[in-house]
């Protein structure tokens, strides 16, 4: 096990197995000519697999929310363990699209967001730092109250 | 024509012409030193050319969604053949965001999404297999009922 | 000063101070394996520093966006200054996301993007022309009416 891995664990935390699609599509695609990985948007999910769901300002809280958003790097960072072998090869977390539920009128997305953000930097440190953008999106796949997609440079 | 046009034909589809973006941007930009090309957002277009529009969960069926969302990915095709005069030279389908415009209680947006990543591996088979992300949006342009950007790796 | 920004200066605009992320992000990341940088989305912002707030089709015409999105792009070349020292670094700007906020009913869009996309070619000329998606979000942060993300290619 990589030493990011070990962090992860010591944090409290674990890398789960790499999600599953069920279409014609995969969770990681590495382009090699640009040392970068593109993940798809993973969603979050409650411990007995089903989608963690809930519209900020209607019926999720944003403390709720915030551990989804932990809960969906956590996923690609399962994706990226099963893509890479090692965690380790990450020498850069790039770019975060937090794309939050949201009815008209709620506006705390940062907040929600750096559920993503605060645990990649507990993570990766300043290879964790990365460009975001947050924004609220009228309906989610499932009702997800989050979908995070991620780009990584790696080695 | 190239092999991958020619399976295009051969499935009974046919790519456009390049869209003509009516404003200040361009359809697609190639990064020679990242091997990538980026498009333009694409939306759908009804045979007469006028736009395919479309709430889901308001007023347009998933079954014909999935249509325009393949309709997205051809024009997109035809794009991208025009930047890099052969489709051949698509490497690899690396990343789509299928923008879907959205009822704030529908939640079917993989289903959806799938009419462009069905034809994408129907068409490039294993180079056509992308990460993705399919999210609900509150209004489209024209009132398209989806909008498709897509980042591909080429030679 | 480099000649880019002296032409925004002769422009009638100016460079802002990069802006300083409240969170555990960052404005850009260089990606040096690729020559591209990503950045955050850029939020517009009064000249007394507030959010440059409102939802197209309820409270905020078409006109006004339009110089938000402006605004957003010039605080993106703020932080690009920052990460690159000089805007003459900046071979292509290759992609803009525009995320509009949106009530449901709302379709022009690519009205709003415009003031992105007008002032980014009439900065760089050819090297400013971008790929571009520009769609209707449920809400942003703080109500803002508009906010941008942008990737560059740079020397």
């Amino acid at each position: 096990m990589g030493a990011i891995e070990d962090r992860i664990n010591s944090l409290g935390y674990s890398v789960p197995d790499a999600a599953t699609p069920v279409a014609n599509y995969v969770t990681t695609v590495h382009v090699k000519s640009a040392g970068l990985v593109f993940t798809s948007g993973h969603v979050p999910r409650n411990a007995d697999g089903s989608f963690w769901a809930g519209k900020l300002g209607v019926d999720i809280s944003v403390d709720e929310a915030y551990k989804a958003a932990q809960n969906c790097v956590l996923g690609i960072l399962g994706s990226l363990k099963n893509e890479l072998g090692d965690l380790d090869r990450v020498t850069r977390v790039v770019k975060l699209l937090c794309l939050v539920n949201s009815a008209p009128d709620f506006t705390d997305h940062p907040l929600v967001a750096n559920g993503a953000s605060d645990l990649l930097v507990e993570i990766f440190g300043d290879k964790g730092k990365h460009a975001r953008s947050a924004v609220g999106l009228s309906a989610l796949p499932g009702n997800v109250c989050i979908e995070v997609e991620m780009v990584v440079e790696v080695s």
